[in-house]
């Protein structure tokens, strides 16, 4: 039993907070010593939107003061020396989803060196697996780590399957909802169930506004008309805009309004126009990198990224930093505790030599260093992922049907084509049929999504994605399912075989042997290696692919998208093969018959 | 027994609102009417910060619609023709005191014309007289009104009493802290507490924090040095700027800053450089009138006051009526619900000839006319105040008192002098004695502070108020107990009989009548009375003081303020004289001795 009101943090915490308070105050009147002093550094002051020479105090994680006094240094206070330097504010990402082969704790050692220090984290796959208690357990041993995650729950998947309402039911998200590091609801991929009035969704963005959070949504392509319903419905962000267009749509109607820059979509180039040709007020827009592939964090950053490019894109770097600081903070209603450098905030910092390369010096999240010069500089905890009940399962069902998937079940089977237009838009063709001898079409390959349990699968032809694939299984994609994919039967099912043995993972197969391999026995999706490994891995997936005829350059989000119901084109579902647009079903699930 | 969660609301109101947002998303998509249709303004759009063309629907009380179509027009739908005019949000005034003679009700009077459409209250002597449960009854009755008025609540008194601390005990605050219509905690006028690092106040700011709730300040004449301890024990916000710089510090240091404009500090045309001069960032920035005098409400408005002010001063309308309506919605964490013309917002509205004179021709509060043309269109509800336990008690024993505590104590007695330097600062002067007969000396009134229960009373001279002033004795100031001046005991006496008669007052009185009065049976502060009334009453006062010599414009601050131990000068306090910014007892409070 719970023993303070809903909502609030535990009794010890409170008191806690409290003495640490009160010795803030004794910090800031110069009379008790701060344990770190950061000497005359320029302060870029979000609140006033000026640049400002002063000193500033920390004690106990937080900042104490803030000004021209050196009161605050005892014996015992290291202090920094910042002349010639720019001390800002961490930098806030306010929508991120943590499992792009990257975990919640090695994405950060991804982001931190760049300066992100507060991360508002999507939780669908770790509810999908383990519900609301499962969740909540992960927040709990989360809650170790050198930087304090906030998480938007979901209100639905963002698929639609038979036991997903029950499922998602809001008994069980309401005591989530209330927790003091839940700031929200994420994102409503299905939009259209909000501009429909869906109960379940408008009495969850309900809940929210009650106890004064947030309800994130996605309003892809959304008209602006429709967007009216959306907001009218309860929704308060948006991260979906891709053209100067949709920005102003959003913005006017109440939205606030996250411009994403990402390995996915970079579009902030066209994006910041709104500000720099149409001069829209800036406080209520937001810079998101909106979960990254691990290279494109590695090989250009995340905020820090989107940052680079608002300024090189004409925005002055007080605004644009206002936009990926103290915006997100106040949209998330943190704005006490974070996204700025004032008295009673957390000491979460970076120390830049400039206002354009946005590469921090020094990091400091808590009052502590997090990384100096680009290096992470903390010990990041070791999480047993499995104890947590986060390795998915495969039934002994699917592994009875795994060798018959990848042939024809009859002879006149013809099955429809998703043509890619790119690595994650694609189209519908015409159906196709197997060759005379049951094989593979030529330019063609055959994708198969298995169900976990082993009951259903939902099979298609795929043009223009890797032609000369011999087999990849991955049950990196939206469903938590198995994803097949290839030319070669045999091949097929020794990839399928070492994924389900895994109990997750990417792997690629020749008919002889595996060729390369990732384990992901996090949900399926996440990898325990560290996050330079895995941005090797992602590299090492994609040269592969590359060399069976994969176009592109970002594979993961061809592979996670897919299968997702909530994007235009055709998509390899639960349901079978989906129009998405016309909400139509091509071509229904078929029902999985075991091996002999 | 409360069957919600602590801080929701009612599960019939959920329920309520449920409805109302799926219809609300029927209206939006056109799908169902609006009820009502306002067709052709420039929108003020306080997202954006442009003008744009845009039709608004209105449903339920709320904006179900903002854009070019009119599907929602059906045939029931009123549509008021609004080519020509400007529409904006209903102003927000983020800081008041609703018990300047007017009441919370009559007040409406003399804003809602003026398009005032949201307060956020001071609580402070509605729970001095009754405590947390009956201000419940308080809010409960008030929740009535044309206006969905937010609450702040004290954490302390203005004044220290040794029954203080423990009627302003947590247990009894945070019931109603996590009411939904309490914004967070009220004004703290004795910040040096938080610079010392009150605990009680402290932990105040921390359950409001922890409940996304808002500690609002009072922090007139504190250092930048000072206000750095302020920050940092969590507060959130502060009104008593007076100058540019303050004003800056203020915001510099994260605390939102009210720019305060009224009949007490008129200091807008002061302040409002920080922007038009400085340039400094206005999203946390906002406009007050705090609490001003009824006669300032009739002559020159409130927050439209403001408004003109700033507008005239250089700052641009949008950028103004940010500071006016969205920034203290999202200060006050509600930006989702008013503040701007959004789909899901109230409709609170004001439709505007012009963005230079704010005179509305039209107010709307959820989407009701409330005021036309600067004329109120909406019936007030009448309350029963006694019946909610808000007539003050004096005690048979103070009755008993009243007829000698005009005259000397003693043949030698002698009385510190409090000096009026303007209507609201004072200042100490050397002490003095009676006139040899006995009688008040030239120049001087004696000014006693009588308490209710007749156990104490502090007394002193006054100079430079109303020096031919007969007798005044009022329950107007901010002890809650009776102030009496004058030069004639006998007088004195008959003024002080009347107010005590009345349970509550303003009176003043010749040695043979009662010459003016005025009934405050209302915590001794308010008058039932309509506002227009209050304004003639208040005009009355001043005239007739002004008769006495009274040299300024403003007598009831005068009145407020003698009594208030939270501003500079030499105050009268139970406690007796007080050097404030010594915090010295200049004389204390001496026991009050019943006529023979």
């Amino acid at each position: 039993m719970r023993k303070t009101p809903v909502g609030l943090p535990e009794e010890s915490e409170q008191r806690a907070e409290l003495e640490t308070r009160i010795q803030l105050t004794a910090v800031a009147r110069g009379q008790a010593p701060a344990d770190r002093f950061i000497r005359g550094a320029t302060v870029v002051n979000v609140y006033s939107g000026e640049l400002l020479s002063a000193h500033v105090a920390l004690s106990q994680g937080y900042i104490a003061y803030v000004g021209g006094a050196e009161s605050a240094i005892g014996p015992d206070t290291e202090v920094i020396d910042a002349a010639g330097c720019y001390l800002a504010p961490g930098w806030i990402e306010p929508h991120s989803h943590p499992w792009v082969l990257y975990n919640p704790v090695s994405l950060l050692e991804g982001i931190l060196p760049g300066g992100t220090t507060q991360v508002f984290q999507d939780n669908l796959f770790f509810y999908l697996q383990a519900g609301a208690e499962g969740f909540e357990r992960v927040m709990e041993v989360l809650s170790d780590l050198p930087i304090r995650y906030r998480w938007l729950v979901r209100l639905l998947s963002q698929s639609e399957w038979s036991g997903e309402r029950a499922h998602f039911a809001l008994e069980e998200l309401m005591p989530l909802l209330e927790r003091p590091e839940v700031a929200g609801t994420a994102e409503v991929t299905r939009w259209p169930l909000v501009v429909e009035g869906d109960t379940h969704i408008l009495e969850g963005c309900q809940r929210a506004r009650a106890l004064r959070k947030r309800s994130d949504g996605h309003t892809a392509g959304a008209s602006y008309e429709k967007l009216n319903a959306v907001a009218a419905g309860g929704i308060t962000a948006c991260h979906e805009a891709i053209t100067v267009q949709e920005v102003l749509d959003r913005l006017r109607l109440g939205l606030w309004t996250m411009l994403r820059h990402s390995s996915l979509r970079p579009d902030l180039p066209e994006l910041i126009r709104a500000v720099t040709e149409q001069g829209v007020h800036t406080g209520r827009l937001m810079l998101t990198a909106d979960g990254p592939a691990p290279r494109f964090i590695a090989e250009h950053g995340s905020v820090d990224e989107a940052l680079r490019v608002a300024v090189a894109s004409g925005v002055p770097p007080i605004q644009a930093i206002q936009m990926a600081t103290i915006n997100p903070a106040t949209y998330y209603r943190i704005d006490d505790q974070v996204g700025g450098i004032g008295p009673g905030r957390w000491a979460d910092l970076v120390v830049l030599p400039d206002l354009e390369e946005f590469r921090p010096k020094r990091v400091l999240v808590g009052g502590r260093d997090v990384a100096i010069d680009n290096r992470l500089v903390v010990d990041l905890p070791s999480i047993d992922w499995d104890s947590l009940g986060m390795r998915p399962s495969f039934s002994p069902r699917l592994k009875g049907c795994v060798g018959k998937l990848y042939l024809p079940l009859r002879v006149e089977e013809q099955l429809p084509v998703i043509e890619f237009v790119n690595n994650v838009i694609t189209q519908g063709g015409a159906r196709q049929s197997w060759t005379s001898k049951g094989a593979v079409p030529q330019d063609l390959l055959l994708a198969v999504l298995a169900d976990r349990e082993g009951q259903w699968m939902s099979r298609s032809w795929v043009r223009g994605f890797a032609p000369h694939l011999a087999a990849l299984a991955s049950t990196f994609n939206t469903t938590t399912h198995l994803l097949v994919m290839g030319r070669d039967p045999e091949a097929m099912q020794r990839a399928a075989a070492w994924v389900i043995e895994q109990g997750g993972g990417i792997a690629l197969a020749s008919r002889e042997r595996v060729t390369w391999k990732l384990e992901l026995p996090i949900i399926g999706m996440m990898s325990p290696l560290s996050f330079t490994e895995v941005v090797e891995a992602q590299k090492e997936l994609e040269s592969h692919l590359q060399a069976a005829g994969f176009p592109y350059r970002d594979i993961l989000y061809a592979l996670l998208f897919l299968t997702c119901d909530f994007l235009p084109g055709w998509r390899l579902t639960a349901r079978g093969i989906l129009d998405v647009k016309k909400e139509e079903l091509v071509q229904p699930a078929e029902k999985m018959m075991p091996t002999n």
